[in-house]
């Protein structure tokens, strides 16, 4: 079946009870406070673009570990001095690839911080970010790697590193603080609404596409591609392990984070998802706090709307933030 | 095996000899002297980009059929009188796109040309030019249309319609006519060498990636995935249609056409692509007639240098075209 | 799952509200009173069997295109002067295949026509018809060219081109015309259910095997093989499309016809099929306007009933045409 | 799906009516008294495990035919004279191995009989036990031989000699015949549950783990892997014998047996097991007779708990036999 | 690759040596000599079809064990009382079918004699003859089947039963015994091959077709395709019995029995064949005996020349027969 | 192809030049100097058995992080106080796995240590070890972790943490320090050549099946499985980096290290191995420094010799070791 998830009347009425930790609030309020100061650092960088400048930022993310990105702005004749911003996290095994190659919304008018996923970026995209942490034993991915205890698991670090981009760009003084974006597909989409949850008071609006890291218990049960295999991997081979893994995601999982957040909120979903189960991914929309809208993919696999959706977006984009 | 094709020392001299039809050259010149006059007519296009400004160009091709295009400049604070030019065709079942997704060229100073494929545009990118030609028995895809003959046969209209959107940029007021490349990767780097042989005198220099419709014969006997496999299942239910297949195809073999072009050329080639196996790509490479380097991409597949080889190609573009 | 669609009680009751276009009658009356003369011109065949009389037939169809056939009679001894008569359309991507390939109703004592489908027979059988007219950005394969306008759309020309065999098998001077069923597999049980429809008084029995083009919604949604899944990818790529194209599909569709047909039916489905979901052979069947049965080949995948049922059907069809 | 069979609490409940054959009792009455005595002989073997004993035995199974088996005892020094004991049936295409791989019972302090499945071992273990009866036209594979008639039937000849294995275990100098455990797992599984049913008094307790051979009719719909298919295509070629096919079957099926057992069982069950579809498993443990609990392995396929359930089982083991 | 195996310039000089066993002659004078009198039973069949009149053969085969055959004769009308006939054999895991499906051979004036595989016939079409013996451990398939010893390996009871099946079309009331040809496709090819070899005096043309049960050793080593691999996964479950099944193979292979045969043959090979390898049909065809030719498929895979070797099979066996 | 790789013949002389790093010897005695001392914890484990004593070990590997293992005794009463002793490393992505698992070595005398790779244990079994150290963006597995630096590659921390296992159980009491083996499969065969070769003083004997990490630069060039796959993966996406990676691997092949063994050992390789290519073993087996043999299995993928191999291991090593 293409179609394999539930069909699309069900699916927008689709709100799992998903359990939320006591201490969620908690956990990461701790986890934010211990961030740095981000302190970034910018290095000017020729890209061969003559319509886009870019620098190499350099900040420092969770337990102080250097944190790598492009932030591209619009070639100075052609830019304000205080522009909204959209920073952007990353696909699943991609980095922030090279300074030419993710150039869309700063040519769209917007300062665009595009960020590392730390120890990601050997894939489509490549990046330069280390993750100075190891783990336990751990499926080969990212997605079990100290998935033992919420306080060594992989995205603590990668949602800490996340909210300390979004303040990054928010502090550049050709950025307007107010009105800072996030975005990203697959694993990006899941950032970004965590992100939104966690620093709901730093973001100004929300793009998350076929996002990743939503309702893991479903996603488990339905998903039939990678990355989410890997949970289903592992799990079949640490049995006795499955309370426990369900347990420390519950502090990660998107749609259980999702109801903390407030600001304006574009998702989009394809229901033909084998990577992203469109279930999962409505359950992250309908649980979500702010206002919201989604687009509905209906033939499309993982690769969701594409170009089509960067235009609904940048519209859309350009009528919240004014 | 991962390098199934000949070992790259081989593959540096693999000089195949393919048989040129004895009326090659009277067969192109007819063709285009055939090319009505291509009468563009521009449409400025809101693209939602500020950094390029893009107008959608409509030309008459082969038989005068309407061919759709792409024109992107760099935004007008930024480009001078008398730009370098990049005419760009497009891989196998893609088309020009939306108006903002191929801008590369123009964010880099260049007068870009983003052409149709007539008859494509329904996969990784939308097209929207048609094809008004129909077939005999075909296969499903484009490469087996009207391959009874040379006349009919499907790339004729395809290389045709190239020639024709040089001479369009060529003759765009803000283009330098002496300074205008082609590009392309795969189905794009085939159409390029080929419009290098055809329309010398118009093409300062040639950029073909992983080049499809390459020495044939070899590449029905090796490749490993689609559209090749086309004319395999072709030959396998039209078996008596062999010869006359290949006779056809010996018209349009840009390994073939290859030693009549004479511009600079930096092609790309994957030691592992399935698509366009490395030796059909040499085969063209070894008998092109101009100037030429190759940049060798070892461990990939069909997708060859991606971001890597646009660096290496604008720094390259630039040198040859000043 | 191997029976992946609905239960057979369900299937059974499976009634799809398929729309209807208001003018669909209309649009048909005007596509068939343009058919041409058909016109047949017969040349007799040398196929090498001695049992089976064989000629050529080339007759006018849509927009007067020659489309190719072959007449297979019982050899002279054999037959009397008036034989019920067999038109067969043609799976996808399959022709008329050589002379002594089709003889199966011939054998049995039937006149038979064995009909192209025009710009197909390069796969398991071998055609001989050009389709002359081209299209817009297409999937590779035939099941969207065309596809913006019912105006263009390929089946239109290939359901007129069926309506015109019909006739000719119905005027040739051996064959009762009050006696010609209309036959076939996959994409060739599609057509004899659609020409059913169009050409009820002509029609005095259909055998629909495992039908194509059928319920088209559906049939993208749960389709797991080819050719459903053109329509997927083409939706895939043009997002914005499609509404048109179920539009435009809707005067197609073999079960929003099938009312209009009153001749009677024995269809036959398999319920492991994955190429034409069980569901859309039975919303197909559900809807036949006509006296019908049904033969379920319960373990069966899209090869359904093969040589049993073919007995079947020469038991039906001696029972039906007497 | 990863989850593709039905929810856990389906599962939980789920008792598909399975007609029995009215003479099943008799059939297999007629069948086991036609058993010879099984006059084992034994010849110790040289395994180089210095820890276990071990035998090669050869009984008289169904029609005499020889059956081999090893016999583990634990080494002299640790075992008493009257020992529990566990007869060991194989999964699909397996045998009894070489004399130093299946140790594990005897590690653990048990008289361990593991025996062929005949015609089998030429898969991931080596047998070498014979089955001289042919059969009519089969699918490759076991499952299907002699499938015609439930006296010509592979499982007849399987089960019958599984039955002589446990008398001969029971009649071990060194065995407590009141002790004697049957286990295996997939067609292992099977084979137990049957035995336990068709020898109640003979068996103390069973371990079927993922069992096969249980609800074909289900199986057939919805097993996803090897060996199941088998019957899937069988009944796809020979399709008028659906009916006759299930009758005969009806008399092996684990579940339709399952309430004629009486000893504790101990199943396991898989619920991503493509193999062996959770709901048949749970068909047949919903059916069993005897006191009852199964070990769920949420996320495993067909491998289910492995060495997991090797702890389980010998702590319940070690309960049941005391 | 495509043409994954030798250059066809090496295919025509592959030679292996394959060593012939001492006794090869005797084995199979003492296996022939042992046939009882096929004593052959005639009872006329309702096909359905006029053209073709079809009665079921039962014949005794090795070990009097009774093999199934359709004989198909032109009708009454368009046959003279001496005709010359064709046997054909099956390809692997197919039978005879229904009456109706092969009647070419008696379309084309033939007496044809259809015989089942014994214990074959539950795939593409279907048997109805049993096979009586069993077997020691084996691969779920035919390969492998008692293939410790040339006495009990399968092969040897098929060969047997072809060679009976050769007697009892030219026994016929009917045929002209001087005037028989053997036929087949893949194992139906090898049985041909084998059979012209076995019984030389018998045969007056041979008519292989991608045969299968050639150049063993090779076949394992290269095939890409069922059914070579159980040959394969058998010798890598019994890794000490690689020498022994090779040598009983000896006594089977198409390649060392083919010097043996006198008759004129005419074999097809597919360049693209996976399941029978080029190399693996060369070998048979190189060391063939009598007057020969071979019709290369180059762009084909297992399927070969189907139809359009049909139309050259019959001009060359009409031509050798008269 | 099955038999993909070099032929056999070729095989046994394959000896490619493989650059040694000048400083090697260096590299690797800074290394294991700086190994901390192991001081080895041990705790009893009920691990259910009988006839094996089993005790948890806890030693500090590289950077002193705790490994784990088990050691296997046999039970009290089977043995003497001066045990031969055999240390197993891992297969990739496997762990020590449950107490209970892994006890062939003990069962047939030895004392056996079954040790953790860092990291692993997520998959056919599980371990109980982490690696504290993280990495740059990495390929998902364990070949590309840290692969920037031969200082901070993974293999670096699995080598040194493999030699101090050696150390543990040569320190046990009841295990003779000169009749310790080192033995494993794919990964576990890699690093046991490799510990041959760094500590050779140490070690009386080799036992590498099928090993991994050998010839890295062919492995990626003809290997058809994972794991070698990712560095292919990982070369695809950092296209600059090919040269830098494989100076890393150099440190780290087994095929380079090989020469400095000096312990007899016995080898395996399977010849349609398509994880841990034929060629790539032969590269160690070759180079190995030591009194060597290799046990050919012809028809095998990556399982190898399995249970017949340990047959042969234990007898090789009784001999070895006296």
């Amino acid at each position: 079946m293409m179609h394999y998830d539930l069909p699309l009347e069900e699916l927008r009425d689709y709100r799992p009870v998903l359990p939320t930790p006591e201490d969620l609030e908690e956990f990461w309020q701790e986890t934010l406070d211990a961030l740095p100061d981000p302190a970034p650092s910018y290095a000017v960088v020729a890209s061969g673009l003559v319509t886009v400048e870019t620098w190499e930022v350099t900040f420092a993310g969770h337990d102080g570990a250097p944190v790598r990105a492009w932030l591209h702005l619009p070639a100075g004749p052609l830019r304000s001095d205080s522009l909204p911003g959209v920073v952007q996290f990353q696909g699943y095994n991609g980095g922030r690839g090279l300074p030419h190659e993710h150039v869309f919304w700063a040519s769209a008018g917007y300062a665009h911080l595009v960020v590392d996923t730390r120890g990601q970026g050997s894939g489509w995209t490549t990046g330069a970010t280390a993750d100075p942490a190891g783990s336990g034993p751990a499926q080969p991915g990212f997605l079990t790697r100290g998935i033992d205890s919420r306080d060594t698991y992989y995205y603590r670090r990668v949602y800490a590193d996340a909210v300390a981009a979004v303040e990054v760009l928010r502090g550049h003084p050709l950025v307007d603080p107010s009105r800072v974006a996030v975005a990203g597909g697959s694993q990006g989409g899941g950032i970004s609404t965590s992100v939104a949850a966690l620093a709901p008071s730093s973001v100004a609006a929300v793009l998350p596409d076929v996002p990743f890291l939503c309702d893991f218990r479903r996603a488990t049960s339905v998903a039939q591609a990678e990355p989410y295999l890997e949970l289903v991997r592992y799990l079949a081979a640490h049995r006795p392990s499955v309370p426990a893994v369900f347990a420390t995601l519950s502090y990660f999982d998107a749609a259980v984070l999702a109801p903390r957040a407030s600001a304006p909120a574009l998702f989009s979903v394809a229901l033909m998802d084998r990577t992203c189960p469109p279930s999962t991914v409505f359950a992250a929309f309908n649980a979500y706090g702010g206002p919201k809208s989604i687009e509905v993919y209906e033939f499309n696999d993982h690769e969701g709307g594409e170009a089509h959706h960067r235009v609904r977006q940048l519209a859309w984009l350009d009528g919240v933030l004014g």
